[in-house]
């Protein structure tokens, strides 16, 4: 699955960096100005646009301009992406760990018949 | 949360290579060798071995050395902060939508009685 990977490749690395993060979080409670974004963060307004630029090319957000306006909004359907490929390695993670647990089961039945048998 | 913050940074960085995301598929399945786990790679061993260095640094894998062998395992506690991390995001985002679903709401209960006041 190449275009999923490049997909999951940019939208982990746009998650990778606590000012993205940020902006993520602000955006999920609605869509916001630029200016108003940039606010919070103690940086120049190129780097703050860089982010923005990640973010966007990740598909995570999308900017729209009106008049003088760019309005950021966040876009869910890469942010579920990256979850469902997480909680998948969780649920073969926990499938494993029922595997040990039947298998772990089965020795000490093993065991204890065997020590019944012999005693 | 300057930790949590970094531990993310870490996480999300690690996550964010095809390489690194297909070493953590296999591994949830089971702890593996460092050769086994390298075979279907079709990459130097120095390169791979830096992909699970930066898996161990990020706390998603741990390895250990018995005798010759080294040994990786699949740690679930950083995939599951990061897990968290973006399921916290999608409820702040379902918060929005369910409040912007009420006011959409509010506005035609009140276009309707205007209307029927009107007429």
């Amino acid at each position: 699955m190449p275009n999923q990977n490049t997909a999951l490749d940019h939208v982990f690395h746009a998650l990778a960096d606590p000012t993205r993060r940020a902006v993520l979080h602000r955006l999920v409670r609605g869509p916001t100005s630029v200016s108003d974004l940039a606010k919070p963060f103690k940086m120049a307004l190129p780097s703050f646009l860089q982010h923005l630029q990640v973010l966007e090319d990740s598909g995570l957000i999308r900017t729209k301009k009106t008049g003088r306006v760019r309005t950021c909004r966040f876009e869910p359907k890469k942010l579920a992406t990256a979850e469902q490929w997480i909680a998948h390695r969780r649920a073969l993670w926990q499938g494993h760990l029922d595997r040990l647990g039947s298998y772990l089961d089965e020795l000490q039945a093993q065991e204890k018949s065997d020590g019944e048998s012999g005693g």
